[in-house]
């Protein structure tokens, strides 16, 4: 019964990822998003919009993978803001621990399959991933268009970092890659994003 | 580009998934959880301990969608409490007109997709509905234990009620059922469940 154990103290040990908190807001604004229930809209999104990626088409189901997996190691690590330049000096080092330490509470086998999703995400080098990444981008974007730019407004974002965020969204997805462009323009226009 | 519109109303619709609360408490005590967290934390189990699934082996992929569509009707319709006899008379009424609406935002194909997910998993009839089923009864069940037997206590559940609630488990996992058996007997033990 030892590998149960081990997984259940895994999955009772990720539930921890429902108390890490995002700088986005949720769409009725009561509260800040947390990065388990991101993790759960971005799967949905990444379903309904599969349809819009060019070949090589990512398969929707290992991408689905990747969106549940490669924010667990922020239960550690904590989120890294979009634009914090500061935080991501030492992002890859502190999440890397994070992946050894909370992905080893698993039998091995497993460990090492969610440490290779979790690092095929970051890589950002298969059609999944990157789909995957189109996805993990537009999540936040759409709140912050949907609060009137809340954490854009707090972080004084201007558009060139934010559509330099989604420059890479055209490799897997033109259509894609068009509506974020023309949702940033429109949020600009609005003063959601500075000039 | 209608169809992105219907697709982007209805992704920014199920954000309030994020508001609904369940009984149970996430682990840290600090909170009820909500049940977006709740559909990412159960695809995790539903990943982590597929191997103890009998045959006819479940698709894991497909569980996972099960899994992720099943609660989305929650929004219109709230979490009905699994021992709440009342609830469940018209649950399936609220659920189906809650379905209608939310999966309707959708373009008609991705609407009958989902549909038909929230059907199947309802239906309780494929082997990945019925492993779905019992990953999200374990999940309820672990939180209680790990909280003390907090929603049990509050409402006062006994051991033969919560032990009826998985009496099915055994038919798609027999390591699982023996578990959440000998989990269920330590929880009466402590005094988390009634006798
Ligand atoms: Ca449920």
């Amino acid at each position: 019964m030892a590998r149960l154990d081990r997984q259940i103290a895994f999955l009772m040990e990720i539930d921890r990822l429902k108390t890490v908190l995002r700088r986005t807001l949720i769409t009725d604004r009561s509260r800040r998003e947390n990065t388990a229930e991101h993790s759960w809209h971005i799967t949905l999104m990444a379903m309904t919009l599969h349809e819009y990626t060019a070949d090589p088409k990512p398969d929707l189901n290992h991408t689905i993978k990747l969106l549940l997996v490669h924010d667990i190691v922020e239960i550690d690590a904590g989120d890294t803001f979009a634009y914090d330049v500061q935080g991501y000096t030492d992002k890859e080092a502190r999440e890397q621990e994070a992946a050894n330490r909370i992905f080893g509470l698993l039998p091995e086998d497993q460990a090492s399959e969610l440490m290779a999703l979790w690092r095929e995400f970051e890589e950002m080098r298969t059609p999944e991933a990157i789909f995957a990444a189109a996805i993990d981008r537009l999540q936040p974007m759409l709140h912050n268009y949907y609060t009137e730019g809340f954490s854009w407004k707090e972080n004084g974002i201007r558009l060139s970092q934010a559509l330099k965020r989604i420059d890479f969204v055209d490799r897997v997805s033109p259509v894609l890659s068009s509506f974020i462009k023309d949702l940033l323009q429109r949020a600009q226009v609005k003063g959601f994003l500075e000039a």
